[in-house]
């Protein structure tokens, strides 16, 4: 069903009876925040998506157990910035466990209730004994209006905090979903990378809610990039409360999808936004293509191409090395159906270029916010939207810096 | 068979019965040379490896064409640099012919003989009235030691010619392979890149012939990258005229690909080394993998990550996101038996760091050769090895400045 969506205030804690908090408690030399603690005040329907990649920190690994332990159910997300726990052993395990233990007793809850959550410095060990005084103190500081202090604390080099929320008008009453995230790409050297979390008043089952995320991810979160490099420690946690009274059911599941999806966006976008070196977001469609999975493969390809990123960094209108990085995807491609369209100018199409219509691409390329089209010309109807960055010289500056 | 191979002069030419010329017709409008012409003085066993890109350019379609129709025979190559005849349409592939017509009238055989290869610019049609006039004139001069005329007049924004030449001693006499090649990456908007030539005047049969240079192009120039971007117009050419009178059978065939390797092993290592923007040449071995093709998809997606690239250009020992490009690789992989080397030193092994070994790896990164292995920890016993370049803000310049 379509229901009216009206973004609000307030980030993770903007849905009902959510609480969260943000504060210092040693990690960063900087004295910047460092620990965020969310919490639900009653146990929450909970699910989660993690990062695909084969080298798992222990945080990830200790909250697959949870979720699995408690059939998709958690209290709260204890989360630390400034130290990935990743690549850590043994030792990062037990340091991950003890959080959620630290966690729990704090709060009263079974330690398997607790998710958790690490971003920062791969390699390098938890400073356990400021978490010991840290997340006690945190946790007698969560509070309604704690949402934007959590978006805060969970960043590492992001360059702004990255929250949103917005409120679904249905037939039952309204609910809420919040959010907030973090990430910038790898922008350390060996920083791990992007977490998010998504929180809702609305009353649905874990089941539901891991398909309404999964879903909404899809769409928002796993189809950005600014570097083609997924983590160690990427996470995205969906926590339902039921608070607001609402029972989510087969009618109402696909309005609490398309709040889901606008929070995400909104946040995943942020993350492009605030990309390392990034100057401008842009939409990259893949069209025309004759499977699904060939729209995703042709649209990340040219996303995460050098040439493609460097020549919008440059403004250059290059419908060359889009067709380029179109043709090597894997997808189903034929040149003489193909189209680029940059903006609302079409460059190539029918095997042939428009060079006339160049400099007016090449002033839209200017812009911060940029939509490009490329028809495979496989006849297919499928298409795919991913959000990519440009590639700066600043982008090599912070990544090649040497981190000691 | 094991056999003495020794490096030699003469590029492509450096085979009995090849020769070569390079010259400025009329394509470039710097004025230097754009058409190099290779000649057999006998019908070639011919064969070619061409880009797998979807977007194929004129002259591999016609090239490809003519390998077919002959069952691997070829006399000349045409070649014109300052152009690539891609996304070109009908009247391309028109052209493209064209340039075969007017070589094979030029040197008196078929034109299906003739093969043909452009690289530069992508959807701009080639000057044939410069050709018309340039093919004759290139077809009165080639000579025996034309080679590296040849190997200049393929270049486009390469910064170096790159050629190289050895000779074999077998049983029956010795066999000469040379070869030349160009390639920087797509280093000018709408640059259609890496083109190959592969000589031999050993007597070898077109089946033969086409294994050889696959197996040897597997391991060179299919082993490099410099931005992970295949043209549309990539393409390697072998030739073997046996002039040296020495047959290759199932024994010598093993000498000779030995010969084709080192060759073509040389040619691709110098794009790497000419790569847009490159300070560092750096070999990747992916080891320990479970099957061979994991090997080669971890190096690869460790030699193509931007974030190990920019890591070597700022001389950063940083293992984790080496352990983290293999992670995401696809390639199983497992993180407590993985192992970081860099040079001599390993940095990450059984699951914890060796941080400090760290400055000993910063000063060995400083260099211009660098070796680098990732043991991926899947108790396999397959390895794989891919040369890449590190990534510096003059690749973002190169690529990013409008063409216009």
């Amino acid at each position: 069903m379509a229901a009216a969506i009206t973004p609000i205030e307030g980030g993770v804690t903007a849905p009902l009876g959510f609480r969260a908090t943000g504060l210092h408690c040693g990690i960063k030399a900087s004295g910047k925040p460092d620990l965020a603690l969310l919490v639900s005040d009653a146990p929450a329907a909970a699910a989660a998506v993690f990062t695909t990649n084969l080298a798992q920190a222990a945080p990830v690994l200790v909250s697959k157990e949870h979720l699995a332990a408690s059939g998709g159910r958690a209290i709260a997300v204890i989360t630390n910035s400034g130290c990935a726990n990743a690549c850590t052993g043994p030792q990062g395990l037990a340091d991950a466990r003890e959080m959620t233990v630290l966690t729990g007793r704090a709060l009263g809850c079974d330690p398997r209730d607790v998710l958790v959550a690490s971003t920062g410095v791969i390699g390098v060990n938890l400073k356990m004994s400021v978490l010991r005084a840290g997340i006690p103190t945190a946790a007698g500081r969560v509070a309604a209006d704690g949402g934007l202090l959590a978006a805060d604390a969970i960043m590492t080099t992001d360059p702004f905090p990255k929250s949103a929320a917005v409120e679904i008008a249905l037939p039952g009453g309204r609910v809420r979903v919040g959010g907030m995230t973090k990430g910038s790409g790898m922008i350390e050297p060996r920083m791990a990378t992007m977490l998010g979390y998504l929180t809702t008043d609305a009353d649905i089952d874990a089941l539901r809610l891991k398909r309404v995320l999964t879903e909404a991810c899809r769409f928002t979160f796993n189809a950005i990039t600014v570097d083609g490099e997924p983590s160690t420690n990427d996470c995205v946690f969906a926590l339902a409360n039921g608070a607001s009274g609402v029972a989510i059911d087969d009618v109402t599941e696909a309005a609490l999808f398309e709040g889901f999806r606008e929070v995400a966006k909104t946040l995943a976008l942020g993350i492009v936004r605030g990309g390392e070196g990034a100057t401008k977001l842009v939409a990259i469609t893949a069209s025309g293509a004759a499977t699904e999975a060939d729209a995703w493969t042709a649209a990340r390809a040219i996303a995460n191409s050098l040439l493609v990123k460097t020549a919008i960094h440059g403004a250059d209108p290059n419908w060359g090395r889009l067709v380029a990085a179109a043709g090597r995807s894997g997808a189903q491609f034929a040149l003489e159906g193909a189209r680029v369209r940059i903006g609302d100018l079409v460059l190539f199409e029918g095997g042939r270029p428009f060079d006339d219509r160049a400099p007016k691409a090449a002033q839209y390329l200017q812009g911060p916010d940029l939509d490009i089209e490329v028809d495979l010309g496989a006849g297919g109807p499928h298409r795919a939207t991913v959000w990519t960055c440009d590639l700066s010289k600043m982008y090599v500056q912070i990544n090649a810096e040497y981190r000691t």
